[in-house]
């Protein structure tokens, strides 16, 4: 292609197009069928990439199946199968966003291959040097939607890296959040500008001068939580193991609070009580109420779903790619770059003064 | 003086001071008095740095207390800090240890100032290249210890230093935690052995072949809980954003239990049902039943306790310092590393070989 037409597909109509990696699911068929169908009946047209055998009875309406059976998995190296496996799912789907017949990606498959097959087929934007994975991590409470990246697109990072990942994550908050004026915090060990690795205080020193974001300064751990707070920027690897670490920590809390009921006969009557009131913590902490991570700084839009998303999990990433191509997510991200001064040609200008 | 002396001090008893900077401690006099008192109780000779006037009631039987009133506070830089103020208190603990009046140093007191305080005052054991804040991580339903390090004594780690640290923290978990041949797992990820930043994938390239710890791996952030792991490395940075991590994660979890408690009179009554049985897991996360980090790879022993800790953790903080002391965990550290081949000196010709 290269990037996907501005504006709608299609000319007249403002239906926005989803191409889905049915075959990336670990869920069954009928949990892929029900969440397409949810997706189809919010009025999003779905291409879904599996098999029509399996498939048949989605073929309908805004839903149409484009028989496809070999799928890469989570265990093949990404870059290698994407590359030499042009007739897998995930990069059909890929190429059907490039030529323009879908306007977004969306897949529960494997995340190197989704990301792999995004990044190859959809490019980044010019400005951006790296693309990244965020994610609406499950804070409980929160009232706002708390958006995190990198967490997983690339195991190191620059500074300069870091700096246009708090631009991405801003104008995605902006655009497909809802959030007006983000609040932007880097992740570190301490609140103080010198506080942290080599990377995040040169990271910091740039972005405490910078223009069209809202830098909230360093954020810890324990801060996640912070209520003003709607963006965090961290390179892949910590963003990662935090992401982690929060999903473990919440599993295990959770599996201790059903432990302590089941120890005794009040407790367990107890446990039953409390039940119903806590149906919101679990839908707060539940991956399926976002969908997934989408994958910031490519020309096109493409959500990286969970693996064990259930017809709610699928529904919500194709409603999420669907969304970010309806609020112009890419150009917004684009322009912020390129008007805040931080895009890859500032940066080579930048290089080029110092030498 | 350099190291205390091996073995105890005072030559016919084996009775161990530790000394204790009580004017680091956030809790009040009586939750210092009461936290003392309990290491006392246990046979612990404690020499307190604080002043004599507030704490006069303390002087007695195993107790002494060294008349001291300055005190480093958390937002002084700890390493001017240390180095300009010999009368401070946490300065002064330190000195005590290395003058081998006192066995081992423990502070609830400023993070920085205590690790810089004990670095400068008790020296590497030479064959560490750098020491590592180790701490027994809070999870629910483990029946053995987990110890991750570093937590923040580094924010840069070379892949050599996390080699160290797998060292540094099976040696300790052995003679002070009571874990027979520990499972050292490096935290990254992705179980592959190529997943994770240029660092981890270094790191584990030496540690797959490593002798003397029993390396289990790559390991992830939700991986936390595994019951077949005793031992996480990582680096200072990654270390102190997953400790922060698990405790805001935690909280979080257990306030939304609380919100949801409170919500209705049928869950406010499950709650209180409930209340009890929950206890274990209030003391399970409780940062005061482990006392605090230990700084590993000194030639002495220096824990570094929370600045919150109540009576239990102030007990619990002189406690660990003394088992430290009594299990010898400074020689038996020494021992593995040079044993093992990692020491710097092997580092060294390693190096030089290559040139």
């Amino acid at each position: 292609m290269g990037a996907p037409a501005a504006g709608p597909p299609g000319g007249s109509s403002d239906r926005v197009t989803v191409a889905f990696d049915a075959l990336g699911a670990e869920a069954g068929v009928d949990a892929v069928s029900e969440g397409v169908a949810a997706a189809a009946a919010d009025g999003i047209a779905v291409r879904v990439f599996g098999p029509e055998s399996v498939f048949s009875g989605l073929g309908s309406g805004l839903v149409e199946v484009i028989d496809t059976t070999a799928v890469i998995g989570n265990d093949e190296e990404p870059v290698r199968a994407v590359r030499s496996r042009p007739e897998a799912s995930i990069v059909r789907a890929a190429a059907d966003v490039a030529a323009g017949r879908s306007d977004a990606l969306a897949s529960p498959g494997s995340t190197g291959a989704t990301m792999t097959a995004a990044l190859f087929a959809l490019k980044r934007i010019r400005s951006v040097q790296r693309p990244a994975l965020a994610v609406e991590i499950p804070a409980p409470g929160r009232e706002r939607p708390l958006l995190m990246l990198d967490v997983g697109a690339n195991a190191d990072a620059r500074a300069s890296h870091l700096v246009q990942f708090a631009y991405l994550g801003s104008a995605f908050a902006a655009a497909v959040l809802g959030v007006e004026e983000p609040r932007v915090g880097l992740l570190s060990v301490g609140s103080e500008a010198k506080k942290g690795s080599a990377l995040v205080v040169e990271a910091h020193e740039t972005l405490a001068g910078a223009s069209g974001i809202d830098f909230a300064g360093n954020v810890e751990g324990r801060d996640l939580l912070d209520p003003d707070l709607e963006v965090v920027v961290t390179d892949g690897f910590t963003g990662n193991v935090v992401l982690k670490t929060i999903e473990g920590t919440a599993r295990a809390v959770g599996d201790a609070v059903g432990r302590a009921a089941r120890s005794n006969p009040l407790a367990a009557t107890g446990g039953l009580l409390l039940r119903p009131a806590l149906g919101g913590l679990r839908h707060e902490m539940d991956p399926d109420a976002t969908g997934g991570a989408i994958l910031l700084g490519l020309r096109g839009v493409a959500v990286v779903g969970h693996g064990s998303s259930g017809p709610l999990g699928i529904a919500n990433q194709i409603r999420l790619a669907a969304r970010s191509v309806g609020e112009r997510a890419v150009e917004r991200t684009d322009e912020l770059i390129e008007s805040s001064g931080v895009g890859r040609s500032a940066i080579r200008a930048a290089k080029e003064s110092e030498a």
